[in-house]
């Protein structure tokens, strides 16, 4: 495993990395002369690279710095990672992220009223109108990660003491905050089959007035959860939603620029997703987007004063704390973002080449999956006590077995030791990678015994 | 202006990006026929990039993708932004961006107990213990910019109604900070000098006690304020705060990452830092540090739980979200973090040429500085009222005519069209670079009959 070829790539990379450097540090009259003989040592360096490239031989970078090894999993391996396929870049995030690393690099033109969402050169304010119209909804800002876009939200909304409805399988993030805002969490149960029906919504909603005498002030629920994968009823919920005059904040983490989102259609009052779980972004970077009737509630403009100077700052919203992803972050954003709406197009594809696999998965005998079957997302949980925890059970390595065996493959992600219960994503996998990675499997059982159908 | 060599860089790096994607859709066995195919196309492309390269000429790249233009500004030119050269990135930063941009890229060894500053490779758990001793302090956490640190501090302490004292030239950030999380601030007014005394907060104290009955919560004040770039009294400021037991958090957004700070021998008890404004990092990111005292207070478990499922999330933080920065904004920081710590001990150095160019600037005839002199930092707020407004007043283009003069010398980052009040930063400009720039200037003053002395 592992072609030179891919650290060739990142060599070369490198010292052009190094060339832009001396030119960062030049005068914009021309390079000097120890510049320009720099320069041709670097062109020297970097034309020997490119020979080893074409050769597809060398010596192999191993580290970037220091300590900070070079990372070729997504070039070298198949990745079947749960939580990394939809943060993968595409090539035109990976240019934008080159060019606009520096700090604060999208406010070269930031003109008056200083917000992120209005500046026009990158073009974050065309981004920012397309987006709400990307997930059906009526605004938009980006923030963070979902995890500060549902703050933003419990922050505007939630009293001490106000109780939020989540799913008993809710990512954590949600409990925390609601936690923050100093509210009450109060879990609505999937059942036996770990699907959030409506009818449970409303039954939960139910028991809380009776409890509390009043309603959840919020209600919050995941399309597909990060546990299994499995949907739940969104729409249904919403519904419910909109019939007990609850905002309901539709949590799409695994959910938006994965597959086609319409937040209206949901009837949700907030549509929240992840950049960097599926929009192809760096971290941290999400999105919550909104109706109208609540934009002037979590996009509010600040009303604070200072009491010397009379200042205010009308113009920043305070559950944002001003502008929020003022360079690489929302720069490939932008620049996915035309990949991302075409590939959401592409979702029951990826759903197919899902169930293809987890179907050769379980030809092995022993191999279970915990998930909803047929699968509706890539995302899946898989039990595999039956199978590779036998093996792993008097093997020297233990649960290690299994890790050792798929990344002999050119196969990570899996959870190193686990041969329990975990979890896998085939996202953006293409078919030969999905064959691929299936009969690895199936091969790795063989060699151990295990029956394949 | 604009050496073709610079855009050809980035070309190649670009292509070279095109060529890493063919890798990252080949099974790890090797490429295919096809693959192999236009993998050699790539190659024959670039190699031709690089003889433009060599030779300094060809078509130059104009836009990324569709719709964002290329960012040249750090290679093309001198930039004199006040916010942005403390962002611009390292050389290593650079490399482990190219790295490290997809979404979640330093969790592949995310081990129990799950936490960003626990993971091992990349060397975040080192970073951090690093990190806190940097700046003097106890423990420290990694944050999605200073603002989100301030926020923390406030949503962790501030009770609505609570007083926070902070300048009359704070951040916009700081009064969102204690807006979002209900508090009231009261500004220590800065004087005629504008420049925050101990004095003046502690009478501001006494004020607010006399006012209403009990002290503020916290004071907030930064060490360089974010107009004038003056210094402000931390030191004294500290120990005013700790004889009234009152909590200071010391604003070190135009500090940490530029200079030595110190938290513990400025009795501060809370250390924020901005990543993409002070520590050559990708934007939003930030540090909050803190003592054992305060620690177990903003860096606290969750305690919230699940009704049903009786679900803790213990080892989470809640004033984080959990974790922070999951991929290029954490590794920028530690690619960039040796040199860091390195540049922070030449801050001298940079004064010595913020004020040789400052006083280059005042030669010209009703050029002034608004800010104290002498300057003790890279930012600072100039007044050209009497020089090149005189000359805007009656030229064709106004303000803009600087901008043009600045631009066809290679100097970018001035507010553009103004040329009333406005900010320059010289940070990390070399003696060079300083010296042409002040020429620069001097040279547009002569050419429009203003007066250099």
């Amino acid at each position: 495993m592992g072609d030179v070829r891919v650290r060739k790539i990142f060599e070369a990379m490198f010292v052009l990395e190094e060339m832009r450097e001396i030119f960062r540090n030049a005068l914009p009259t021309g390079l000097n002369e120890e510049q320009e003989r720099a320069f041709n040592e670097h062109l020297e360096r970097l034309k020997q690279v490119i020979d080893e490239l074409n050769e597809g031989k060398g010596v192999q970078l191993k580290f970037i710095s220091d300590k900070i090894e070079l990372r070729t999993r997504e070039e070298e391996f198949i990745n079947i990672n749960p939580i990394q396929p939809g943060g993968r870049l595409t090539v035109d995030a990976r240019k934008a992220l080159i060019a606009y690393g520096d700090g604060y690099s999208v406010c070269d033109y930031c003109l008056s009223p200083f917000k992120l969402e209005r500046i026009r050169r990158p073009p974050i304010e065309e981004f920012h109108a397309e987006l709400a119209d990307f997930v059906g909804m009526d605004d938009v800002r980006v923030f963070p990660g979902a995890r500060r876009a549902f703050q933003a939200v419990t922050s505007a909304l939630i009293e001490r003491g106000d109780v939020v409805l989540v799913s008993d399988i809710a990512h954590y993030t949600e409990f925390l905050a609601v936690e923050v805002a100093g509210g009450v969490v109060k879990e609505v149960p999937s059942g036996e089959h770990h699907v959030v029906t409506a009818d449970a919504v409303a039954a939960k909603i139910e028991e809380v007035r009776e409890e509390n005498g009043k309603l959840p002030k919020l209600i919050m629920i995941e399309h597909f959860d990060y546990s299994f994968g499995n949907e739940h009823d969104v729409r249904g919920i919403g519904k419910v939603a909109k019939e007990y005059g609850i905002p309901f904040l539709y949590n799409g983490a695994y959910s938006v620029g994965l597959l086609p989102v319409n937040g209206k259609e949901i009837c949700a009052d907030f549509v929240v997703g992840s950049g960097h779980k599926g929009m192809a972004s760096a971290a941290p970077s999400g999105i919550l987007a909104t109706t109208e009737e609540w934009a002037p509630v979590v996009f509010r403009g600040s009303e604070i004063k200072g009491d010397l100077t009379g200042r205010k700052f009308s113009a920043k919203e305070p559950e944002l704390l001003g502008c929020t992803l003022m360079g690489a972050t929302i720069v490939t954003m932008i620049a996915s973002f035309p990949h991302v709406k075409e590939r959401v197009r592409r979702w029951d594809e990826e759903v197919r080449k899902s169930n293809y696999f987890i179907d050769e998965f379980m030809r092995i005998e022993g191999c279970d999956v915990v998930s909803e079957l047929p699968r509706k997302h890539t995302l899946s949980k898989v039990d595999t006590r039956g199978s590779f925890d036998r093996i792993a059970r008097t093997h020297k390595r233990r649960g290690y077995f299994l890790s050792d065996e798929l990344k002999r493959r050119g196969i990570v992600g899996e959870f190193a030791g686990s041969t329990k219960v975990w979890k896998l994503n085939t996202y953006g996998l293409s078919w030969d990678q999905i064959k691929y990675t299936a009969d690895a499997f199936k091969e790795i059982a063989s060699k151990y015994n295990l029956n394949v159908r």
